[in-house]
């Protein structure tokens, strides 16, 4: 039977580790200040390390004075992070992103992954509409082993990359836009219709999913879970 | 005021070489037999081109039987011409497709261009999955007036060109695809959403209106209308 | 090799006017004010103009405080401009919106045109509602190399105008309307299924590329990129 | 109480000519020929006219050789009629195409007014790509009390009539069109947004409820129901 | 040639009068306080009445700064007029709301057509979870010209009105309602698809329309425009 | 550890009955012939009942040609069964149509409830558009434990019941109808808003799923699952 | 004849329990502060109890000042009660959530349940994620009478319970989620398309109605309205 | 410099293994007879192997017939293979559906997997509407590398699979079911929403797709590429 913390309004999975080999992440968005500082209270005690994602800085700043300096928060990304236990970092994940405004985003992907222990690089504001960016990075690029290819508006870059490189590109999705970009819709589209092979798709925004499973497949390669 | 021929069920625009500069087409798809067959005798007998868009294979036989050598049809663009007057071709337009399935729309927008008096030169299967092939055919696609960047599924290859180029390029996105390419829609979203200036839209497989759109612009650059 | 500036969260592509013909253009919107200073002063000491689009208020107070006089900045439609060498204009773009509501977006496209050196005549509500207001300026519009027609709501003016004129009209949708309108969605499929042809369209709100494409056109009719 | 006739899979309201001013109409597309028959019969022997819409060719043939010269095919608009009692026709309907393809909708509608009473003026084929021809009928068309304008692609036409006449305008979008025409959803949309007022709209393709309504208010107009 | 006033960001419609047999309308929720003061300034001078709708508290109050009595402001409906000529208000119209949350859309649609010189009754709230309260009304009801059923959520109000009585039935949805009503879209479908004839639609919260629609057809019937 | 038969492309629940309650019903609809034949011969071996859904008239000649008199299918509402137990029908379920077309769907409910062990009240043809139709059999409808409500097109008829009775309606909508209802999106919109409580939705034209959840209801309500 | 309260802007109705069994309830969101006083006014002196939804915090306060402790207000659920005569409640609902973020939603629907006279039993944050903690409660939650099974982003909750159990599931979305969640519809089409029969499904974070069905069938189930 | 096989229609990668580790796809569909000879004889010619998908019975035919053992047909999964080098496979891929009517996509996705060098193993008719299914073959799948997940419907089949291992689920939407499937658009929501870590997401039906993924990470996984 595996074990979690009943705490009524929420059961938390201490015993995630052994049964998925990851510890767990916490969505802060939807919770009171009150559920959060029970959460991260049961973590700190249970011994774990924790991330939560989504994080206001008013949200960031209840947990900083409770827990101080074991609690780090990250503005651009809104990631929070409760380190109990070092996190040994292995392989190579490139974070890529066609513009400027897909950054946020692409910072909650690096560190989820840098969290569930993979390394990461960042090439940033490498879109397609100057290509010549992205050819300067590409050998660079191309020694990952896994690409997150981060990008709103028409998101061409995921095809582009895909096209050059021989290794799993995850797309993710930026509501990065106006008008008909439908707050990333296009840019989902254009992922999922992508004529290159090797792209696999996560929903709009959600840096967390491309770190998450982007880290999977990159200590995988590196022969560890 | 302007005159027009008066079929009943159609008023014929006889008089739109003097208004607008060009010659009649006509939208072959909903008309009987009957009708076509009266719309083209008027023309005929107007002493005037036209073109005819989406023609089944058994209109044009009908045509073909009525007015013999004068009436031409071509199967992949379902276009047939009647002509007349001879047509002069100047300047010159690209015509780029992603892939082989998006040919048949690329093929009725080069006819329509060259109709209406434009040189145009092909660029088939040159898609962003491998891009290499595109920049094989930059420097010569770089010589045109104006290119038509046609592509189904995600439709980045628009955005691509536009990167690299410093001329119009009207995006034609074509229903090639499936699932969640929703018969072009996906294409339509990315092209225009595309992070590259200089890029214009016209709606899904109207290969008429890009092949005429881009030979008005060509012509006006070269001085003519 | 193509040059380019790297500030990290940015890539400056300072080699565009021998590239694509054109100066650089800056999003502002999802940039933070440090940012947006760092990039403004690399194309100052490049010796560049620059143009920002969709700059908030608060934004333009920040970069004329550090610039004075080199920016100006125009308030209806969001544009910010650094000019270090003068603009020659040339040719002609007509500019018509359907309302008094599409005016910001057209003033977008007008100072867009005009920074990449076009002329610009500006036709204000003049939609298909009163359409002797239209038939009033028709002659004068008719003189322009190209035409921008800004509507929301139900879009008809793009439609109309092409019908009757001989150049081409570049159809920019808005967002204003409500219910049905769906943010411009009402107006772009209007343009986009248009009846007459020599209408090409852009993203709603998008007065940048519709700026951009039209003044594009113009150079080019005019013998100049 | 209202009186039907109960035929277990229909109820058939042969009461309605009290109740509402109007005789009863049969949709007849997912009936079988069984029920067809059964309905008409029905009417026969209640010595009630009946419009039946949406009429296969087939479903036609079946119920001309039961009721001979009593029923009467239109093979464009799709109807039928069984007319037992002659239809007085007053007043004056105008009903307006903006292309050839939308005469088999503008046909269902023009004939259910006539069913239902009222004279109907044609005018097809009079879209705003040459608006010429619609301001070469208008003086006739402003003599109609209501005016019915149909139109498929951009929807523009019914806009256009209404800001130039002060009478209503019934807006019917139809399916003619393609990519994102989305079967008359542009149309549609394009007439419920219309910046001109005095337009209200029906069903794609809904040329039964355009002539029915158009119908009513033309005889109310005229004094009688 | 028909007149208007030139304001440069708008063109005045005083001739309207004459061409269309109404005065203007105003929609002044995207117009700035001095253009809103302009336009009612050469109204004013004009001696015409005047009537804004989509007008805030704010922009009322500055106006009835400005002209004092002459300007009136209904908060409900957000309607401003400016009378400076008695209106005679003829016939009558029925406006039915199915629940309280429509009243404010209802409001705007009723004082529109007393604005255009209708007489107006209200029935609200008389949706059909409670059908009984509709009935209790029917006969009064029926009296009028013509109805405007204004509806949110479901809307089906319109449709079990139609199939009560034999006037016509404009359907004005609402976008009360949440969830899937998204945002009036439920309502207005239902209304497109009623199976009772007579019932034509507008615009999503476009009580203007429906109130200027519905006050043309009772004008009409009255044998006045 | 629950049993079932494993087909390999099919793994066939026959411990079903102890599990849930209830027996197997097989969606025929993407099933080859062999895999139908495999998976009913597997069910006749087990001893057990089965219900086939969506089953075309060559599937079904196939397995009453095999089976014989066991199998029995119904044209109308496309169901196929296997009965080997003879079932008790117990309690009564409502079901009411607003039109002759939804009666196949509705018959698919009938026939799924009446499969699993309820007995069934037919009520068609009774839509809003002639609400004495209703009214008539409103007191035998409120008799029933449960109404399925069948409804396409504007699908008004679910709320207009909802507001008449105190017994759970279970709405079901079709895809009769055309243009904006969207294959029974507007029908599903409207029920899923109704502002009469009680109303709870099934997805389009899913019979089955209705009959087997009011089947469910009415069997609880008589003290049996 | 049934009976109500006319306020004119509503008409309450006090012969409700007559007439469907169960009493009134208000959806306060889009009511004013005296609209609001005065429906709970007529409730007070025609001896009812009340249940106001989606009633905002203010709105709570001016009420429970000017009823003191009859009325009760939820914050989480944003629910009210006045309540002047004991609720009696019998059978058992279960009611879970796939997450925290779910609650408030649930909570809508257990206090409308309570409301209504039902017990109900909370199974909060046991989405499938960690599939175990549903396991934990299984045996537990069967011995409702009905489910409600409460979720947003992909929904999957209600189609694994109904899988397990036999008897009804109501599922109700949630818009929790962001991205392609669409505020709920992803979750709501995943409801609807179950492969797993026994779910029926309400709107989007329509909380009472999945409440007062739920309710509903339960009572019936225990044999009482 | 890449090189390529211009065929004027195509342009075939035959450089592809050195650049992209892989061999090429053909994407049978939008193909001629004649092109489709032609593109699998120049592969035959460079002595590549070569994987044609979503090729019809009569293509099959005329490939077969042309070079007779090299290529074989599954009409299944509608994939060819012209097999010149032998395959080594490696590694395992789990393929899982939900249902039966899924299987054709499954088998393209393993089909192409196999192609590609990975090992497969197949869970069919797994979904969660009997969820102990699932459990019984959980142990197994848990052994593979990558878990491709394919479900139509409401596709929670990945969730569910997610939630219980640690290995990364390729989601796979497909096109089967009716109403609000929306033809996958249900299931891909579903997939993209899903509150379980570690799924990325291809287009519906694109099992090419998710079979090249799948079989990339598997091998890299195994150390190869």
């Amino acid at each position: 039977m595996n074990k979690y913390i009943d705490l009524d309004f929420a059961k938390l999975d201490i015993d995630r580790i052994k049964r998925r080999g990851y510890c767990e992440a916490v969505f802060c968005e939807c919770k009171s200040n009150d559920q959060l500082l029970n959460i991260f209270r049961s973590f700190k005690e249970a011994g774990s390390n924790v991330l939560g994602t989504r994080a206001s800085k008013e949200q960031a700043q209840i947990l900083m004075e409770k827990f101080a300096d074991l609690v780090q928060y990250d503005e651009t990304s809104k990631t929070l992070t409760l380190i109990q236990n070092e996190i040994e970092k292995i392989g190579e994940i490139a974070i890529c992103t066609a513009g400027t405004g897909d950054v946020p985003v692409a910072e909650e992907a690096a560190r989820t992954a840098q969290f569930y222990g993979s390394n990461v690089k960042r090439y940033y504001d490498i879109g397609v509409a100057g290509i010549h960016r992205l050819f300067d990075k590409l050998e660079e690029i191309k020694k990952a082993n896994v690409i997150v290819a981060v990008a709103g508006m028409e998101g061409a870059l995921a095809s582009v990359i895909a096209g050059l490189v021989d290794i799993p590109v995850i797309a993710l999705p930026t509501s990065v836009g106006y008008g008909t970009g439908f707050k990333g819709l296009s840019a989902l589209l254009t992922m999922l219709n992508s004529c290159a092979e090797g792209i696999t798709v996560v929903n709009i925004d959600n840096g967390y999913n491309a770190g998450y499973s982007a880290g999977q497949i990159n200590r995988l390669i590196e022969g560890k879970k």
